[in-house]
């Protein structure tokens, strides 16, 4: 559950945003901002003035969103022609135009008779700054996630299909109380829990926005783990996420049922090298695109620039990514994300590397930004698993 | 992969619609509708001109685009400004406004300098009309679903948590090439794979648009499988998707490690009765708001009607739902949906009750409309699973 101090921080930094922007308030309308903000991702919707109380009106389940929220004022959803007068009848109202649709916004433009505002963009930025209480949470799922991989080389074996890996990685999670697939924010972006794949499928793109996707089950699944066997001998690569409470942590290993070809080996000391670099750069007032532009230096140095986050043609551009309620939070280490970093941020750092007809080969770890360089979350040797 | 035939005849009708609203032509923005329509879930944009080709314009793969997409204009994604000359400079534009984030769609407006229109509920309700080729699709997801299913008996034995026992319907799931979670149309809707679940998490309220959905792990996933044993002599509840190719068929079966109480086995028969009586009008030309009214008279002339689709005070008011490339398709069987059924729709049908103190107890199947009524997907004896 959510304490009601985190509820009244979060909510003060909202408000000291809709003052600074001249808006009467915000109506969050996503559930996973209403989560954040309220303690509960029932049905509802959630105002907050700019000055005075919160109000959570809720469809479904109104009983529930009184058990979980620790917000004083939380209500049954009022018919939509006295929604205006419940919140004050607001002339100026931010929403989050990145995560809801268009049908939505027009209902809530209609019933408030208000003008709506973006306030998607500064919300990312609260949430991407994580309190003790929210680093905490992150902890356990690190530890969740670490203590499957610690098992890995009780299953894997030659001959095992990608499938039949990866259900062995989820059914290991799902018993340790990982609660499903995390969220996303990116439109029309999909993730399972995660993958383990060998090189046919580790090199394939996709359209998802990572270095490393896997070739997926089908034309609509093109994601994840493939119905191919698992060779011996090459490089296999476990990439998984959990989720508790809703917080999610990012963990990458690599593992071998035999050994490497050493040009696999060579890439992944740059990776591991690469981390380092990173690592020691999560300090507040790091700037992003400068940590990503070094990062591309050390890949390039090391003879593997156009590997690196991609195979050749179809790299992605990033070597880090925030993670929190959804995978995909602030901030992102890549060109254009020039807002310093500070304290509370938490990046899943992954340098990788596709080497064609070789496979994938890499290292990924959460790490939440400390005064001395990056702290790391997912505890567990960055050594590959040899069976 | 999709056949060239399926695209056409998907494109051509939704070409009469674009014609009858006297739209230039569509942009489709959301995966699955762009899925649907190409063939290929890969990061693209769809243009159907009213009159004339259609356009895949693919940021991401295009390799695999071109692989997956029978269609035969498949190119790269223009920039911005080119767009709108790209598409033949339309302006009156289809658009669906209950599925792409508000940003996405200024981004398109823009773009085209064009009138967006929405055609979410033309495009819903011919998605929700399935080819004989779809049919097929789905009666191996079904296949695939009821076998796991078979095996309940291996692994269920009472002491075992909810989630436990859910892991291993997940695990069987995956292993036989289920490709995940169920996409959903709804917004704020979540699913995992589905729920095992016995009374004290059964009959839980939550915000999902269910009968019965069980508690969850915690505030932020407050739906599914709980942390909670399965003690014998209970109604324990199997409510799992399953999807191939996309297409997802829905189950829900009882077992129990013992015996029911007498109460809960007459409400069984109730659900049995109600499901044959819904299934013989599943016929072309029967209203959904009549067959749901017939539905919930069966339920008060059993003396049920507080307790039919969820618990008294919490009712959900359906007793069916069209299921397709999404979990929450069109038609409903439900007040206020009235357009007749025509052959090629699929509902999974699932008359349950919510007994307090007892537990939840039902059935479900998924059935093509058929002439002589509906016709079972799901090949599995309705019959609870004792052990």
């Amino acid at each position: 559950m959510t304490p009601a101090t985190e509820c009244r921080d979060r909510l003060e930094a909202l408000r000291a945003t809709l003052r600074a922007q001249g808006l009467d308030g915000a109506l969050l309308a996503h559930a996973t901002d209403v989560f954040y903000l309220s303690g509960t991702r029932q049905n509802a919707a959630l105002w907050v003035a700019a000055e005075g109380e919160a109000l959570l009106l809720v469809r479904k389940s109104l009983a529930r969103a009184r058990e979980e929220s620790p917000l004083p004022d939380v209500r049954p959803f009022p018919p939509s022609k006295e929604l205006a007068a419940a919140v004050g009848a607001p002339r100026r109202v931010g929403f989050t135009f990145d995560a809801v649709p268009g049908a939505v916004e027009r209902f809530w433009a209609r019933a408030l008779g208000a003008e709506l505002v973006d306030v998607s963009a500064p919300l990312r930025a609260q949430r991407s700054v994580k309190s003790r209480w929210e680093l905490a949470r992150m902890r356990e799922t690190a530890a969740l996630l670490a203590g499957v991989y610690r098992e890995i080389p009780s299953f894997l074996r030659p001959g095992l299909r990608e499938v039949d890996l990866s259900a062995e990685v989820e059914y290991r999670l799902r018993r340790g109380g990982n609660e499903g697939s995390p969220r996303l924010r990116g439109f029309n972006q999909e993730f399972f829990m995660g993958f383990a794949l060998a090189p046919g499928s580790s090199t394939a793109p996709s359209y998802f926005d990572g270095p490393v996707t896997g070739r997926g089950l089908s034309a609509s699944s093109p994601l994840g783990a493939s119905l191919e066997p698992i060779p011996p001998d090459v490089p296999i690569l476990f990439d998984y996420t959990a989720m508790k409470g809703g917080y999610v942590t990012d963990l990458t290993r690599m593992a071998v049922c035999g050994r490497f070809a050493p040009e696999l080996a060579r890439a992944f000391e740059v990776a591991l090298a690469i981390q380092e670099e990173v690592r020691r750069r999560l300090r507040p007032g790091e700037v992003p695109s400068a940590i990503w532009a070094r990062a591309r230096e050390v890949a390039e140095q090391a003879g593997l620039g156009d590997r690196f986050m991609g195979p050749p043609g179809a790299q992605a551009r990033f070597v880090g990514h925030g993670v929190g309620l959804e995978l995909d939070e602030l901030p992102v280490l890549a060109p254009g994300f020039d807002a310093p970093l500070a304290l509370g941020h938490v990046v899943a750092v992954e340098p990788k590397f596709v080497l064609p007809g070789l496979g994938a080969i890499g290292i990924e770890n959460t790490f939440a930004v400390g005064e001395g360089g990056g702290e790391r979350m997912t505890e567990l040797p960055d050594d590959p698993i040899v069976v």
